[in-house]
């Protein structure tokens, strides 16, 4: 990128931040009917910001909910096109009362600026508009074709999201998708999502008699539900920590050494997650760090379980029946589907004698991986290296995000997960903020991409 | 007994069955203060029938609550002396409306009386007095020395009844205590108590992490404490559903050769007890049939279990506790306090890296066990043969009923379960009910016992 390009950045920067404070005061929280305007009025004010900023083909699609913003710039058809997802709605302000400042008056301190929005996600669907306005009302052109894809209900669970991308995937055809809605490990230190973990949910049932018997008068000759709830749940993890559902880990990528080594030196102690969880020690999977079993390996966690009285006291009771949730963290390239399957059979196999065991799927979602040694991740690499002067890390997310597996499914090309928001920036909490050094080094990664993508391809 | 006695006997019955009415007609129900004045009524009504019995220092002596009535005939200090253990007091009726007659208005069916308090405990109190009354009376002599003892706080747990018995207990000695509230096997099987299992109540909490967290971001890394309550009750019971404590089984007494024969041969299936409790099969400790696991074998429950979230749907949270309330039901000669010491440090030994273990007891009690090789025994089986014309069968007892080894204790004598209850009498239900000719048989077995106890000793 030329001397020129950071120039520009440079002497726009109070344009931009005055964009971004008006697009943070527009109260566009997508969980509340009251806000429906809202939604609307920004929705137009971001397609107006992207067309100022030269895109073409500018539209507004309406949806059953909320509309989705699209646009392009398609410069050269032999050139990599690179589709950019973001989201301009926010979640709620409650409870109002902790805030600092109020949510939708953007307020500057300590370097940083607070608002409901700013790093989740308008902060970084305006880098993205910026950096284009920059190659293009700067005059310094677009080495790839860009696509935009902002919608407004990503924090009601994209309910029209997939749909969409099916009905438009030609129109949103692309090599390769960025998403700018994840965080960073440090204030200073950039940062590449390289994986995502699936899950697969399901609730077990353990039917033993009619109804609750007297403990004294039948325990001894009756199967305790309870009991048996606790031997299949013992069962279900090994003495090192493995799933033990047979077939569990046949479709898991092995962790590459470039992640093991990426992850080994990242800052992160055991001994401040402990103080962190409060939990008394840690323990999981043997052979693998606490990154290493919360990033790129599969987990199994019960996540409740109930049976007979719960009260307070003593009542002798000889439950009639015992459930636990359990859901399974699944990583690349494991099948929710298979997996369900996989641990009913094994469960259903591990039912004792005298009680009848019932296995019920609640949901699942597939686990997504980013491959770091490809050339997206290199060009990401490379211009955030340029950007914020040193060289990125590489960060898994132990938790979900469906809607990235289905990006990858309908659009065909690799995801780049190019997040910028702070780690503690608040995105779901009171007193949401962005740090405005990152927020102008955000836009220049953006700029600084599009010629590396072209100098690598896809 | 001389066949002028079952004459007396029988020329009584009218007599018999009126005064019966006439005592069911008290609601004595200890469970509800407006029935106080009742209650204090029934105890005078039962000192005035006592004492036309021809019992000698009869008295109402009063508690905390309600009063004990207590009476006795010496006849002979070189004789064995009796102690008669029952309760005048009665449950409550509700639900009210699901009796086919007024609950205190005993109505006649089928060779039954219904009313509440028939057979828990009215009748077999009664037919001790009635017996008594016979001998005394009717001239036919008291070859044995007896006292009786009478509380109305059963319903309510006995409350002052140990109170009492430490402060009485030079007034109350006796070498036997006969306790008349327990049930036959079958409408025509005269039944022995031989055995009540003892209890040991505790709750373990399992504490993770300081507050709930994200199974996503947090699963496989901390350790789930519902997973690790799973894993340390499953370890509680071996293969073969021994309990695994260690030091469990070194008091408990084997099942004698008499039991063990007994029991076998009585009118008992397995399919009829899995119909009774809709389990789809049975199991438990191995080489013990249903009868000696229910009542003569210690045994372990949980009672209750629960963590995490438990409603309906899925959340993906990992819990940062998990609790079960766990019991375990003793045979002679455990000690409920040994046990929960041993079941404390085994759980505690048990707790795996990353959580920590609480066990906090609850209750306790202690088991019971009679001897029927003993002469007690048999001259109650003689009684029982020559009263209903078979042999009575030994039946245990699989719950606990903390005063009968109190009675143990206290008295020093041995107990003698001697129930006439009907299986299926509704003790605690609505429509109680006694059958009428085994009231009048309850009459003949007592009259009959003296003299038995008389020529084998105790």
């Amino acid at each position: 990128m030329s001397s020129d390009l950071t120039a520009y950045l440079r002497s726009n920067r109070e344009r931009f931040e005055q964009e971004f404070v008006d697009f943070l005061r527009i109260p566009s929280v997508s969980t509340e009917k009251r806000y429906a305007e809202d939604v609307a009025r920004c929705a137009e004010w971001l397609a107006e910001i992207v067309r100022e900023a030269g895109m073409d083909n500018v539209e507004i699609i309406p949806t059953e909910g909320n509309p989705f913003v699209v646009a392009e710039k398609m410069v050269d058809p032999a050139a990599p096109t690179v589709l950019v997802y973001g989201h301009y709605d926010v979640q709620p302000v409650d409870p109002e009362e902790l805030w600092d400042a109020p949510p939708f008056e953007p307020t500057y301190k300590n370097g940083r600026i607070y608002a409901r929005g700013t790093n989740d996600d308008k902060g970084q669907v305006l880098m993205h508009v910026q950096a284009l306005e920059a190659r293009i009302k700067g005059g310094f052109g677009m080495p790839v074709n860009v696509k935009l894809c902002f919608e407004g209900e990503e924090e009601i669970g994209s309910i029209n999201l997939e749909t969409f991308l099916r009905s438009a995937a030609d129109r949103l055809a692309c090599d390769a998708v960025i998403v700018s809605d994840t965080g960073m490990l440090g204030i200073d230190i950039p940062s590449i999502g390289t994986g995502l973990r699936g899950i697969a949910y399901l609730e077990v049932f353990v039917d033993g008699p009619a109804g609750d018997l007297h403990s004294g008068s039948y325990g001894g000759a009756v199967v305790n539900p309870a009991f048996a709830l606790a031997q299949i749940i013992s069962k279900l993890k090994d003495e090192d920590g493995r799933v033990t559902v047979p077939g569990f880990y046949d479709r898991v990528r092995p962790i590459s050494e470039t992640i093991r080594a990426e992850t080994r030196a990242l800052p992160f102690t055991d001994e401040e997650f402990i103080e962190e969880t409060g939990a008394p020690a840690l323990d999981g999977e043997a052979g693998y760090s606490t990154l290493e079993r919360l990033w790129y390996r599969p987990a199994l966690d019960v996540n409740g379980m109930i049976s007979g009285f719960t009260g307070d006291g003593a009542k002798t009771v000889l439950p009639a029946k015992a459930s636990a949730k359990i859901s399974m963290r699944l990583v690349a390239d494991q099948d929710p589907d298979e997996i369900a399957q996989l641990f009913t059979k094994y469960v259903e196999s591990l039912a004792p004698e005298g009680v009848t065991v019932r296995v019920v799927p609640a949901h699942g979602g597939w686990p997504w991986s980013g491959d770091p040694d490809s050339p997206l991740f290199e060009a990401a690499a490379q211009a955030l290296e340029d950007s914020f002067g040193r060289r990125p890390v590489y960060i898994g997310e132990g938790g979900s995000i469906p809607i990235i597996p289905l990006f990858e499914e309908v659009l065909k090309g690799p995801v780049l997960l190019l997040g910028f928001a702070p780690p503690g920036g608040n995105a779901h909490a009171p007193n949401e903020w962005m740090d405005v050094e990152t927020y102008h080094k955000g836009i220049e990664t953006i700029a600084r991409l599009y010629d590396e993508v072209a100098a690598r391809g896809i």
